[in-house]
């Protein structure tokens, strides 16, 4: 675990700008000049050729060269041979059942908490990095074996995180509901809502809010707290989290 | 099957209004003279007792008694012998877990489409009465052992439904973008959209719109269609849907 090093994206597109646009940056600081090939996991998206297509263009930008692992003859050979691990975003449960179809939870989490092979995660592919999808906000569109996910962090997050309209005439709940309701259920980890904008970065036992956007914090039977960027959330990598 | 009847509501409360205030003459028109008591089935909120409490105070203005099968001693017998059945909403996953979990799902089933014992159901109670809970909108914050629900008619609702904010800028998908993702799996059913405000009601091969919204319709490979309230959607009770 001390080689652990995870980029986990809110949102793979921020309002007026395109695809991966607000955290290039941070993609560049994060993956560096030692990674050369990403290995991206287009399994969110129904077409995956065209979603390959776009994280190639936009990571060649960025100075790196993206094998799909849905072109891999072997996909668990392909994570194997990974030099980092680009998740990106879509339909959580149409995500997490490929990957167990494909038998990559296990492989992929060997590799990063082992290997320390990079892991950049995006929405979806930042709710499949934690504990469990229990706090996607995506359509149950397709039923994964379990809720389960590659569990790189000790505890959950809700990317899209989105604070309640005060002018809305909609009755469906608001998102801190819904978590609050995650949190009624027993023994449930805390739940960090990624609002767009923002990302976590984790490197070992240390991990940083990163981005233009506050997180808040849910931790069962306990208020909620919210996190400006740069903040210091290592404390959530600690088994108590 | 010609016994049938069911009254699928989409939202248990519009805004401005009280609990059930929006659909409270459908339910009296829908119950009728003959039930006197209703079985409520408060399994999708936390708190049962709480729940069960706002049900029979408003169930009482219509005429009705409620007993709640989180009360009986044998929710199974308690289904066996109930006149009328009321799922309420909450969350759509803890329901149909605990359907699950009591026995339900079928001796629901059996009553309803071979005993003609009237269901009405209100937003998650809507979508646990269909083929399954794939086009809920809530969050998954427990996992049913399948997503398939009670199948009381051959397709699918989302509840709540509700139309793109032209100026969001918030980069989640539209619910009309969901419902289209799940329409790229397999041989997936189609789906209703009932607006907050609309139900649907069920009398044995006909159905009818009611309320005061219009519904949409999502079929696999189709172009979506609106329906006025008033509309007779019997169409979709046939195999083909």
């Amino acid at each position: 675990i001390m080689k652990r090093r995870l980029l986990l994206v809110s949102n793979s597109t921020l309002h007026g700008g395109g695809y991966l646009d607000h955290c290039q940056q941070q993609i560049k600081d994060f993956f560096g000049k030692q990674v050369t090939r990403i290995l991206f996991i287009p399994y969110a998206l129904h077409d995956r050729d065209a979603y390959t297509r776009m994280a190639r263009d936009k990571l060649k930008t960025l100075g790196y060269e993206v094998d799909s692992v849905h072109e891999a003859a072997d996909p668990v050979e392909a994570v194997r041979k990974a030099e980092g691990i680009f998740i990106g975003g879509g339909n959580t449960f149409r995500l997490l059942k490929n990957l167990y179809d494909n038998n990559l939870v296990t492989e992929i989490r060997t590799r990063v908490l082992q290997d320390g092979v990079p892991y950049m995660g995006s929405s979806a592919g930042s709710n499949v990095a934690t504990v469990s999808i229990n706090t996607t906000n995506d359509m149950p569109i397709v039923c994964p074996p379990t809720f389960s996910a590659i569990g790189l962090v000790p505890f959950n997050i809700n990317p899209h995180y989105l604070d309640p309209d005060p002018h809305s005439r909609h009755m469906g709940e608001t998102r801190e509901q819904r978590i609050m309701q995650y949190h009624e259920e027993p023994e449930t980890p805390c739940v960090l809502g990624l609002r767009e904008g923002s990302m976590l970065l984790v490197e070992g036992h240390k991990a940083t809010l990163l981005g233009s956007t506050q997180a808040r914090l849910f931790q069962r039977g306990k208020t909620t707290t919210e996190y400006a960027p740069g903040s210091d959330l290592s404390f959530l990598l600690t088994d108590a989290h």
